[in-house]
């Protein structure tokens, strides 16, 4: 069931029902200019990750702002953006169930849509959904950079893969996909650029190659928030897919040199409990802040520090300061964006302290 | 936006679009039944927690096998549970919200409300939700009997409260809420007893020295899947307020001596990778199957360990067995069902090998 919204346009911040997802409107889109004012000079463009944000009304503003277009994970994602109008999708992932790749297809008649493939069989899967179709799919070659999860060797696997696709008559050779997730969150700048340059040089060995045989690729993608001004700088990666940068989270917060970016999303949640001098028990746990990167911690608060969480309660240890009263409203920094948008189905835009604006988080739960 | 179904009527399970949330409806009824001819013979009711299971179709089975009604965390919860017809909701939690305490006060039209407090403050609230909404509602005062988050000390600081909401012309002394969280994954059988003895005392010697005072208890509740045999046993709790019993998860099963349930609830992923030979990658990630209480493990398959989750991507390490192919379907138990079921909105039913059912999950997301 869709959740009624927690706000109206006009409303004080305090005013929110709680658990809410806030978004602070001028920090947010400072956040897509200064990711904009970064690429411009670079040969990259942004292809921002929407399965961060799940919002076309969000995607749009992104492309206003020079985004090529948006990638997604899932099927799912891409509905939910083609439906809102945004004209240019990559699927930065494998699909290889018959009835996802038809949904992928039918979409191809509103806007631009690509996916991608590590496997031979997945090729045939998603040729014989084009050839259904009536239409010819842009199809990318995933190769492992380091991530270690999907994609084929760097160098002649990928190769033989893109021959193939460029064989086909209901399939074009899109290029190559080459995300090194692992990388984002290494702490040090170093650690980031040795695994990152190893990527760019996989990568670029593997373009080279595909040159030799005569294919071009359209796309060279990969790069997130923590790594993107490597990839951007590359001359190899032609589009960025970071997503996290619009809102930023503890965890990227915590890496050294962290990305540029300001926190624009926060959970407003508020403290239903006050049951010991060094304890204030709120009402987002980990359902409305999700813990896999760690978690949420208060905003502009000191002396109180997120301490557990359980499906609804989440503990704030009173370390100094003044204590939360009882009813008080407060923002925490989510742990990990993605997530956390994902369980909310309305973003609260808030300007100086004033509800703007609610927008549906259309993708949200868009898991198939 | 909700998802649309991710399967029909009639369908074989392999047919079931992934990531769904798969019912075991065979092993699903004999839990709930199960868990009714145990608590049978005690003195003690069931009063399930729809905070596991979020759905009034659930809630209504539980209750034809003789539970009084259903706690839950949340308004919203309360809300979809009495939309759906259930007549006895218990909040099992503090709420100090006054617009969520209006709404509250208003489902008292049409099902049997009440809800916990911990705090002076908290009952004046709730005082004037009733008076404003022209109810008398019920109200419990929740101890800390080990939990550590919200509830009074046990004794004198209960009893006080107990005394203001009885003395109140809007509110009626409802009794005690004793839940011991922490207690239920201690692993050993002997750590969950001491915890689970010590708090059966801190309640009577509360109860006993309410009764003192005039004040009966009409419910004193608690327990969960992990430690309901005890207060079932103790004499001493009329109300047992389990709720992953009717599904388990890997995490109650680590336990020593586990809850006797079977495993009903499933995620059904697909492998859309086949990167390596010690690599399988499925389309359940941790957004797909929250890691707050440990990973997934795939379901009667040996030599294939769920080692590793991104937003949308699950690594499964082949150690021994027949490798998974691509495009292959199969089950997850979840880490933990709590939030798992919290993050789709159908279950789909299945039994023998076909899709029985589809049941919305009515307060998916309702967390305010």
């Amino acid at each position: 069931m869709l959740q009624p919204p927690p706000a109206e346009p006009g409303m004080r911040e305090e005013e929110v029902d709680t658990p809410a997802l806030i978004l602070d409107l001028d920090a947010f889109e400072a956040n897509l200019d200064t990711m904009a004012g970064f690429l411009a000079p670079t040969g990259a463009k942004l292809r921002a990750h929407a399965k961060t944000h799940k919002s076309p009304i969000v995607a749009l503003q992104q492309i206003r702002r020079g985004a090529v277009g948006q990638c997604v994970q899932k099927v799912a994602e891409a509905e939910a953006l083609a439906w809102g109008g945004v004209p240019d999708i990559l699927v930065s992932n494998e699909v290889v169930s018959p009835r996802k790749l038809a949904r992928l297809a039918a979409l191809a008649r509103i806007s631009k849509v690509a996916l991608c493939v590590d496997n031979a069989e997945a090729i045939a899967l998603a040729e014989q959904a084009a050839e259904a179709a009536g239409i010819r799919l842009p199809v990318l070659v995933e190769i492992d950079v380091g991530a270690g999860r999907c994609g084929v060797a760097p160098g002649p696997e990928a190769v033989a893969l893109a021959e193939r696709i460029a064989g086909s008559r209901h399939l074009t050779f899109g290029g190559l996909q080459a995300y090194h997730g692992r990388a984002q969150h290494i702490r040090t700048p170093e650690g980031r650029a040795e695994a990152i340059h190893a990527a760019i040089e996989d990568t670029r060995r593997t373009v080279e190659q595909l040159r030799q045989r005569g294919l071009d690729c359209g796309i060279v993608g990969g790069a997130g928030t923590g790594t993107f001004r490597l990839e951007a700088a590359s001359g190899v990666f032609t589009e960025i897919q970071a997503g996290s940068y619009a809102f930023m989270d503890v965890d990227y917060a915590a890496n050294q040199e962290a990305p540029p970016f300001r926190h624009a999303l926060f959970i407003l949640t508020q403290v239903m409990s006050t049951p010991k001098p060094d304890l204030a028990v709120v009402d987002a746990g980990h359902k409305a802040a999700p813990t896999d990167s760690g978690f949420p911690q208060p905003w502009q608060r000191t002396g109180l520090r997120y301490a557990g969480a359980s499906d609804e309660h989440g503990n704030l240890r009173i370390e100094g300061g003044t204590p939360p009263k009882l009813g008080e409203k407060l923002r925490l920094v989510p742990g990990h964006c993605d997530p956390t948008i994902d369980r909310y189905d309305w973003f609260v835009g808030v300007r100086d302290g004033r509800v703007e604006c609610l927008w549906p988080i259309a993708a949200r739960g868009a898991m198939a």
